[in-house]
């Protein structure tokens, strides 16, 4: 794949994503159709839906012959396979609970893989218009300006964003809350917006050292570990192995020794893969 | 306290506001000089100080007779006296620990009481300007135009806003947690952006359904339990009884009903009365 091309899928994505944040933004304080999906807090509303078909086609149009996840798609049944062709993988709108709800942390997540490594990220919030974009080995950059990791070492000046999820499965819960407990007692701060597409982007400019999170999926954090990594943050397994895009968790963090810190706090969560 | 008057207050307090938001804002991103407070999650900046300082000295200059309740006045030593007088009740920066960390939820506070009741309520976030205001009997404002609560009554279909608070003590994080456990079994949603005043009005504005929080301090709600009531939104102590600024918790459900549903699974914590 030549520079050139990655150029051209970049520039083209944009394009799309710019048009399907339009209809994110018509939708979200209009009133929602709400259907459930897993459980009551997972909503999917028709923009979900809407918005993945707009960037599907698209892609679709320009690239013939690149392959598609995407989390309506998959939730459809449409089986997930991550191979070595270019893939876009999608996520319409990451934080579809705060969508219903009017609270602005959602974001359109698309990732770009090759060879099943992710080589665009692009993040797009178009209720703050806050465009998050890495080109891999290009660093990162929020509205075109470049962002960097808070280069944090000490898990005692952290601000972790942790997250609750949408599973109520109780032995799920039960491990989150003890999680977020031990975190708690050895840091500043936790914050939970709801988004990980948006947490990852926070780790990204620095305003939270870490985050963590069992049971997203890969379109929730494909792009954003992309980002991530290029704004100088560091992504693994939060079992401190090497990240997989399909095992549906992440520890992403300021620095490798503030995950050195918090992996071994962590009880850790299986889900079945991607 | 004649209308006439209010509106007096209530306009002074808008330019005062907007020109310590400048001080907010132009701190925000430049590097800021630490002290701890009460534990490492309290963190105070020269900017808390700074802003409480411009704020009462200009309050000060145009209502010479009026009294003051300040968190950094407070800090340094000064007695909280809630009289009669009409009395400024002021947080510089709620949120300080995301003012330190770059997470754009911080907000000036600054509620006027007389006879002990809120009748004036100003919210200010610079970073992100919104600006939150409420006059007793004439409805909440964001940024002029009108807002209101979502009005829902099902705690299964609630978001709600909950968070951990700058205390380590193990007892007290035992409740915290063992509160947020119960309410997230029931509820979509939990979200957390460390910061009282903006949760009083994402309840306000419908983005959360409800928020309850103890160990905060009458400057982290009194203007925003205003802001919050005159949107349509029902405040209490999270026991169930009636409200009250000095005892540092709060109640803020969308709906009487919500509260009912909340109020029964929460584990009450005392902390020492402002």
């Amino acid at each position: 794949m030549t520079e050139k091309e990655i150029e051209i899928y970049y520039n083209t994505v944009l394009d799309i994503v710019s048009l399907a944040g339009k209809v994110v933004n018509a939708g979200f304080s209009a009133a929602k159709r709400i259907e459930t999906k897993a459980s009551a807090a997972d909503l999917v509303t028709e923009f979900d839906q809407r918005v993945e078909e707009i960037l599907i086609k698209h892609l679709q149009e320009k690239f013939p012959t690149h392959k598609f996840i995407g989390e309506e798609s998959s939730s459809a049944g449409v089986q997930t396979v991550f191979g070595d062709d270019p893939t876009w993988i999608i996520d319409p709108i990451d934080g579809t609970t705060n969508f219903v709800h009017g609270f602005p942390f959602v974001a359109i997540s698309i990732a770009l893989a090759i060879n099943k490594q992710v080589v665009i990220g692009v993040i797009y919030n178009p209720v703050l218009d806050l465009l998050y974009t890495a080109i891999h080995g290009k660093g990162a950059y929020r509205n075109g300006r470049p962002i960097k990791s808070s280069g944090q070492t000490d898990l005692a000046l952290s601000q972790v964003a942790g997250e609750y999820g949408s599973s109520r499965e109780p032995e799920v819960l039960t491990a989150k809350c003890q999680n977020l407990r031990v975190i708690i007692e050895k840091v500043h701060s936790i914050r939970a917006i709801g988004s990980a597409a948006m947490n990852l982007c926070l780790v990204a400019e620095g305003s939270c050292d870490a985050y963590f999170e069992y049971g997203i999926h890969i379109w929730d954090y494909a792009a954003g570990d992309l980002i991530a990594r290029e704004a100088g943050a560091y992504t693994c397994d939060p079992s401190g192995g090497p990240l997989n895009l399909l095992h549906r968790c992440i520890l992403c963090t300021a620095t490798k020794k503030l995950a050195e810190q918090i992996s071994p706090l962590l009880t850790h969560v299986n889900f079945p893969d991607d």
